[in-house]
């Protein structure tokens, strides 16, 4: 059984390893640029650790794993194209530090890196996890098309956005976790189940994020409360508060997401009093819960010695307490 | 043995039995405008008859096939968000007709979908086949980083020029033939052969263009000549005018280039002077050949009864022969 702290290690010595001290400069600086600002790396993580659990030689899993989180900062690059986004992991985005057509490119190029280390994967189940991950892709791409969408969508449900995190954040964590539980020799059953334990997991570390986006410690936080509220952003919180907001209470919340406020703090501390109102945090906090357990209910029954998935569960625990 | 017909008539079939109509729209719509308008099919058709030649069954390399021209058709999507190109196939381009993120997006989910045909190749030579494509996707990445720096850049050599087009355009017609022939059957050292023809055929149907653009009957063309040298494309007429070009002629190109002109025809006119001076048409028509004939070379060497090779021979001479 690895640690956690030994399986993160153990994933930046393999980012370390990468070379892409490459022509054109203009292609892969920007590549090595984003792998090397760390982030959590949550994504290779979960994946190492399913592999782990199963009992599977996480050597095995690395380069999958590596392949993931490529994946998912290519996503990152593209994305703050399309958000046209200064900032992020407190550097300046690749769009901004180079340009569109720079971000535009490395990003493909960082697609095509993570496809070859995918495909390291041990032949036995290599197509299973081209599959996976190939469906992942996929889905995060739509789940990124419906956000978008939902910027100018006038009904968005609190199910449309459920659906939408699914496929924007939550099945790449679930596709990690299935992805290394096979390489781990999980059979198919087990793999279905930490898939279900991933989605769960996600989406409630979606909900925890729109939270502490407007309710949190902001020295801890690192950045001001209430980017969502000033950017209008349809979060869980908010549609939450569209729902359930009557009488004056919703012309309120109309106003305050529909009048241009010279001083934002003016409109968050607005939104923020009609949320307290409301109980939006507690709601959203229930909502958070709701999938965490339903997550750990799929981690249960998964046909492992519970000792094998203390790791994993520690490494939740800890996320979900999180306040950054 | 196919006829190129044949083979062609397959490929749209195929393509018209995939199904884009999915949601979201926003993201699938773009997709299917892009596949349905049609072009060449020219890398899935090397593909095959690269398949058929060696006597490999067509039927289980056409997913493949498909893969690559999806995969070539996101790089064109992606390339007109880079250029701001409005037009392409006499069709508004996705990044004009939608918008950039739509653009980026949709091309970002091609690519995906790209990876999920490669992979349907036969078992016992898919990892080979994945092997050729990727290679060959951050070639062509690194092919479009390389033209996009000589926009910019003073000094582009023709050797600089021909790595360009060499990544960015001759690989991707090569490893459909590559991966063609190791689905028909071919050996690693005939594989390489049909490789090297490839590279070789992409580098002279490139010059192709280049000389089509300023000299062509512009009836046959369907367009006007010299888009190059309105926008200052540094093709392989360009570069070899200034490699040329000395005293006063080298000063009148450089005026050229350099100044604005309200008119576009005396610019035009102004340059094809110039090139016709010092004899461009031939010296690329020299050069075309001269990659035509190596193509041929290696087209040779290759293991297989001559008759065998007769379609593709015909298919490359009549692209060849093409005016437009």
């Amino acid at each position: 059984m690895n640690t956690i702290k030994k399986i993160q290690s153990k994933i930046e010595e393999h980012f370390s390893k990468i070379n892409f001290d490459k022509n054109p400069t203009e292609l892969y600086a920007p590549i090595a640029y984003t792998l090397n600002q760390g982030g959590k790396r949550l994504r290779p993580a979960l994946c190492l650790m399913a592999c782990d659990m199963f009992g599977g030689d996480i050597d095995k899993a690395i380069n999958p794993a590596i392949g993931i989180e490529i994946f998912h900062n290519f996503t990152l690059v593209h994305d703050d194209i399309m958000d046209n986004a200064p900032i992020r992991r407190g550097k300046v985005t690749v769009c901004k530090k180079w340009n569109t057509n720079i971000a535009i490119l490395s990003g493909d190029t960082m697609m095509t890196i993570a496809y070859d280390y995918i495909m390291k994967a041990p032949v036995a189940v290599r197509s299973d996890v081209f599959a996976i991950f190939n469906k992942t892709a996929i889905e995060v791409c739509e789940g990124q098309q419906y956000d978008m969408n939902f910027e100018t969508q006038q009904n968005v449900s609190i199910n449309d956005y459920i659906e939408m995190i699914r496929l924007k954040t939550a099945v790449l964590l679930a596709g990690s976790l299935k992805i290394g539980a096979i390489i781990g020799g999980a059979d198919e059953t087990d793999a279905e189940k930490i898939y279900r334990f991933g989605v769960n997991i996600g989406l409630s570390f979606q909900l925890k994020d729109d939270l502490l986006d407007v309710f949190s410690d902001e020295e801890k936080f690192g950045k001001k409360n209430g980017g969502d509220i000033v950017t209008n952003k349809k979060t869980y919180l908010y549609l939450k508060a569209f729902e359930l907001a009557k009488g004056r209470t919703f012309d309120s919340l109309w106003y305050y997401f529909n009048k241009y406020f010279k001083d934002d703090s003016v409109k968050i501390n607005g939104v923020k009093e009609i949320y307290e109102e409301l109980k939006i945090k507690e709601l959203t906090q229930q909502a958070m819960d709701k999938y965490y357990r339903q997550a750990l209910k799929y981690l249960e029954k998964i046909k492992v010695n519970e000792s094998l998935k203390s790791e994993l569960k520690k490494f939740v625990e800890k996320l979900m307490l999180r306040e950054s």
